[in-house]
């Protein structure tokens, strides 16, 4: 028998525990405190789960949304398949999503909860991913979205955003110019700011990629789950998933979070190296992995938190270690854009003969020797280039 | 219980009966017909789908091929979602596959089937979608595959083929003079012509598109499948897979299939209006809907046979109404590619309320008022331009 959750739950501050209803459409606390979804003791229906949708909506039991306004293009249930490379490494591809990237997991709730809603115009910000799901999610619930995204943002992004009848605006600068540009539009009257960083509902949309590879592995997780972190939406939603799971008795143990950023734009690793609890900005240079470039994510205290927590830790690739990945997964038969093989590069690091080793550090020996989930979250039709022309 | 079948079953000459073992890699009968593979008795284990894989795979039972070689990417299982603008219109989103597009099914079991004989070259020819398939599964499989294509072929497609290795040879001229030229490559000794339109394998692992709306619409099948024609594979597919159902007494009658042409490349719609029961070359035009605009299908007679036996028949569109509807796909939050808009553009058509009636056109009247299956095979991205810039 399904839980009977309560739907639409509050948004409450992280910093001072104020809480908002959802219909206040707030995006972001008075103190400046991002968001969170009050508890709702979600309660997963296992036994019927052979005969669910062949979609995330199998997790509905767990989402705190209603059904009746589901906004959905099927999304969800997507290939874990063994890398060709190591046994016991998975990859998870949800770059076989609607719009071609993970976002759609999130973009869908929060589509659904517009639509119950009634609102009747959406913004987002994003560095193209975020921003091609809201564009079709919410044109698919028939509602207008503004997509503010850097005016550099890959064309084949651009051409979905396009496609989907988005307003796009494109924003000189870099991806904190767009984000504060959003921030100024998100202030208007009756506006959803349908923001994957602040609003809370999309990384419960974004925790059935945990959900799902716990029901394809068999019902059990690995050692290691990988995580590209920029804004940290996937740590958080994995996070998110692997404590529902636990409290609901349907796993003894959560996997080590690994998270992977880009050496050009690393500000958690950095924070995780030096052992702070929160994130300060730090220099950046350009990087091929452009969907984490991220150089001040709002929710770092989290990300450090959620990480610290696992037992997992934060590592950095750079932009050759990427474009090798990058072809390493084609071959493999599977295109992903650069930032998608972020995380594949830092695994084949870790196990290169002669990496350095820490046996002290067990997230990286998990990471060297354990079970290990790989998310590839974004085609490599997005960015249109092969990775290098191998033709002989 | 499983059916114990004929693993690699031989393959038969469709037009003097001549049978040649696969391990001949014969791929045309030295009279010149088609092949087909001889009858092997699939049997379904129903009872054991709520358990299988999440892929096509959880149809291994009907597949002619081993499953210790299998080479998969997860490939299969696509969502079906309703049409936001017809609740008795379900788009079959085949784009969502590995290399985003439906010919994934064949590649598997060709590449499988390659593995398996211990093939060292594999060869194929396409207008694109069928080389990024083969470059990916043969890339999955470890064999090196030559892949020829028009020189004109989308950059999407092509930069999909160079990442996965694929040996790519750009051919002048039309996609007849790419056929002619894979031919000649095709004879040499040693080599599995990877065909999709010749090796009948292929149309083996296209069926299990058949067998996924029969079990994602609750075990029954629609009034009317579309498909969009060019060398026919899909058609092929789905009316393998409606014939197996129905001998298994999985399904009482089959849908019609109603096939879709572009009017710029029209031959088998020619020859259907004409009551032929083969095709002749036509006169052609450049159309946006590069995928099916095959001016001498090679598979022709079988086409016509299997759409006259499904009670159904073939239409046309053109460019203009095809942009119409990769618009409003994409404004229902699915862009694809024109290709794959071609039937969404004909039930649009069929059901504009000014459009010709005739009562005494079964097929048509059941376009027009049945329960109706769209595939959507190819995505947007892999031709990378939006079908029209619709921000405000």
């Amino acid at each position: 028998m399904a839980g009977l959750i309560a739907l639409l739950p509050d948004l409450v501050c992280v910093v001072c525990g104020t809480t908002y209803p959802v219909t206040s459409l707030t995006w972001r606390c008075r103190c400046g405190g991002v968001l969170d979804v009050t508890a709702f003791g979600p309660h997963l229906d296992v036994a019927a789960l052979p005969d669910g949708p062949t979609s995330m909506w199998r997790y509905a039991d767990v989402l705190p949304v209603p059904l009746d306004t589901r906004v959905s293009l099927g999304e969800g249930l997507t290939p874990l398949v063994v890398s060709s490379a190591h046994e016991d490494v998975w990859l998870k591809c949800d770059f076989l999503m609607p719009t071609a990237s993970f976002k759609d997991r999130g973009a869908a709730v929060l589509a659904t909860t517009a639509k119950r809603l009634g609102v009747n115009q959406a913004i987002v910000d994003s560095s193209g991913n975020a921003g091609t799901a809201a564009a079709a999610y919410f044109a698919r619930a028939g509602i207008p979205v503004q997509v503010l995204v850097p005016a550099a943002t890959s064309p084949g992004k651009l051409a979905q955003m396009y496609a989907h009848g988005a307003n796009v605006v494109l924003v000189d600068g870099d991806r904190a110019a767009t984000a504060a540009a959003a921030l100024d539009a998100a202030e208007r009257p009756g506006v959803l700011y349908a923001s994957h960083v602040y609003h809370p509902y999309f990384v419960h949309g974004v925790k059935t990629y945990g959900y799902e590879i716990w029901e394809q592995l068999g019902r059990w997780l690995p050692d290691v789950v990988m995580v590209p972190v920029g804004n940290g939406t996937l740590v958080l939603g994995c996070a998110l998933a692997f404590a529902e799971l636990y409290a609901q008795g349907l796993i003894d143990r959560a996997p080590r979070i690994v998270a992977v950023q880009s050496s050009s734009c690393a500000p958690l690793a950095q924070a995780w190296a030096a052992g702070l609890d929160e994130v300060t900005a730090v220099p950046t240079r350009p990087t091929i992995a452009e969907g984490i470039a991220i150089t001040a994510p709002p929710r770092g205290p989290q990300i450090l938190a959620a990480i610290r927590g696992s037992g997992g830790t934060i590592v950095t690739v750079d932009d050759d270690q990427v474009l090798q990945a990058q072809t390493d997964l084609a071959a493999q038969g599977l295109f992903v854009e650069p930032t998608s093989a972020v995380c594949y590069a830092a695994v084949e690091h870790a196990r290169t003969a002669g990496a350095p080793r820490d046996p002290d550090d067990e997230a990286l020996e998990a990471l060297r020797t354990g079970e290990v989930v790989v998310p590839l979250c974004g085609s490599g039709l997005k960015t249109g280039k092969a990775p290098q022309h191998v033709g002989t």
